[in-house]
């Protein structure tokens, strides 16, 4: 029996895309799923039960963040991240990687690991896969992420085929550190840069260790939408049907349906907290900047076709006076909003998988990262 | 037919101590009743439904703060303040005199009003009775508040008695601004200082304008706890019986008991919600600091004896790690928490005087604001 399952349900006939379910040790999630991120135990300015209103039933933890504050002892003391957090739903955790590669200084990448200088408190550590297993492990997560090196694309083919290479053999340190299988699982991570011949070499490599789900890596951040979509298109039909896809740091409306055409099931991203924090609210008109002066006498909610608690109660005009008055309560009414679209936009992609519609949501969201016009 | 009504349920026999209920256009408030404060249009970090979930009926909103962000007229153009910030239940509004006091520059008094230097803009600006009166009925308060003069305790009598003198030809002149008095009635301030003789002539001046309701004002702050009881004790005497008594500005645990033993029935105060934010929670064990190194792996509850959503999910440790990362979340918790607290207060107060045991009440409460032994 596997910790985590995937269940496919349906299979778009013109399209890779699909309909399923993941379940984990906490429940299940309806596939394609967007996970908030939830970076160190609270997914920003919102309660646990706000987040799984949305329809949200799977989110991410940062490990970089949480083994330094509170530090994954203390949780795993508290009876680990569920419980700690309030979260019942099922909970992925990264690696650390990404983090230690963007936030640390000095970061230093060896055979061992990543041996970098820490933002909390400067002290010199390393991350590496047997460690970032044991946290992952301590806080109790369902799906824990392997510890990958994801080299900039811009890299030689050489450095990219031996970077993969480690990662294969991180692979396989992350596996021989596992204590508590039962409780988390496994996930891989696809490498191999833009070359798909390394891309199907990595992928076999990967399958032979039957693991409960794959990611395909490296190529969420800096890279072109062609390159994203084209590596996932020829990336996903090596990957075992029966086991969940993750895209991992994606994204925008327009990408995750153009990766769910080619795919994909699972998304995290910090677009939609993040820009709910610096006043961006996304739409089915376009993106409204909750500041802006039109909205300063403006009655209608955000968006008059959302359903959120946000646009069922609050005005325009509301929200601009609690952005400008620097109020805590806009940024939860700002992050429930957008947490809600990006859920009502998994509702619409897979009833568009169902329906064989999704060429049309593709068209009608690639407008919406521009300003509403009205 | 009076805007809002006072009714008397019961009197303690061996006290002031009355329990009653306030009616407005919006709504009944049992009391004696805490008003939590919603300086610019929100309780800060609050949801009002989740303000109304502690059993709060009625919130005072600051008109000094609404009337330059974002402007009355603005608000009555949305509906007025209920349905702006959505609060369906009773507003107050103070007169905007004491923040005129407290937080611009340069203010001077004249018969006329008090010119002051904006702390918004730097403009110059005038706040008078009339004025005060235009801003609270944009607003569509259910209570307004008459603009008085609140002088310094430690002036001469013959000051004060002058200020109280102003204060009533202002209360005057609010009388004859008002323009809808069937939807916002107006409550006068009872000053005159320590002075026993010059509240009786001033309660005797008011009540001769048979108000919707009366308030001690000149009492909470920077005056001694014995100073404020002992004016409170022999001024609501000189009350109505059939009128609502408020104390403004008032106060701690212990403050509130003495002061309903003492006959008030409204209070309003930012202790609950400042403190939150400060990090300083408010227990039946006494306070407790979020962030205190103590609470760094304690499962516990804030209160284990607190009925409140806080601390029915999440522990001292998350709480204290949520400070430690400064998550939004923690405001949120902690507000919740105090505000919770002190309508557990208030219920306790009311079955106090129902059952003859407030003396006892009082007992457990003065050591409420020191720290939490354990």
């Amino acid at each position: 029996m596997r910790t985590v399952r995937y269940e496919l349900h349906y299979q778009d006939p013109n399209s890779q895309a699909r309909l399923g379910r993941l379940i984990s040790p906490h429940g299940a999630a309806e596939t394609p799923a967007f996970m908030p991120v939830g970076t160190g135990g609270s997914v920003k300015a919102m309660l646990p039960d706000e987040v799984a209103a949305t329809g949200a039933q799977i989110i991410l933890g940062n490990t970089f963040h949480l083994m330094h504050r509170p530090g994954h002892q203390l949780v795993a003391g508290q009876g680990g991240l569920h419980t700690f957090m309030g979260w019942d739903h099922t909970i992925l955790t990264d690696s650390g990687g990404f983090q230690v590669f963007s936030l640390a200084e000095l970061a230093k990448i060896t055979e061992e690991g990543v041996r970098f200088k820490s933002p909390y408190d400067g002290s010199r550590q390393d991350l590496t896969p047997e460690r970032s297993i044991e946290v992952q492990e301590a806080l109790g997560t369902d799906i824990a992420m392997a510890f990958d090196e994801c080299p900039p694309s811009d890299k030689p083919k050489d450095y990219v085929a031996r970077s993969m290479d480690r990662t294969t053999r991180w692979l396989d340190r992350c596996l021989a550190a596992r204590r508590n299988p039962e409780r988390t699982s496994l996930f891989g991570i696809v490498q191999g840069g833009l070359h798909e011949d390394l891309r199907r070499a990595h992928a076999e490599t990967l399958i032979e260790r039957d693991l409960d789900g794959y990611a395909v890596g490296g190529v969420a951040i800096g890279e072109s939408k062609e390159n994203m979509a084209r590596v996932v298109s020829f990336t996903t039909p090596l990957l075992p049907v029966d086991r969940p896809r993750y895209l991992m740091g994606v994204g925008l409306p327009e990408d995750l349906v153009r990766a769910v055409m080619a795919g994909i099931d699972m998304f995290d991203c910090v677009v939609p907290t993040r820009n709910a924090r610096t006043g961006r609210l996304f739409t089915w008109q376009g993106l409204r900047v909750v500041k802006h002066a039109r909205y300063k006498e403006d009655r209608r909610p955000i968006d008059e076709t959302c359903g959120c608690p946000t646009c069922a109660r609050f005005s325009r005009a509301y929200l601009r006076h609690l952005w400008l008055t620097n109020e805590i309560l806009v940024h939860r009414l700002t992050t429930m909003h957008n947490l809600w679209f990006f859920q009502e936009l998994m509702r619409r992609i897979r009833a568009g998988v169902r329906e064989g519609t999704l060429q049309n949501l593709l068209a009608e969201v690639i407008p919406l990262t521009t300003l509403a016009e009205d």
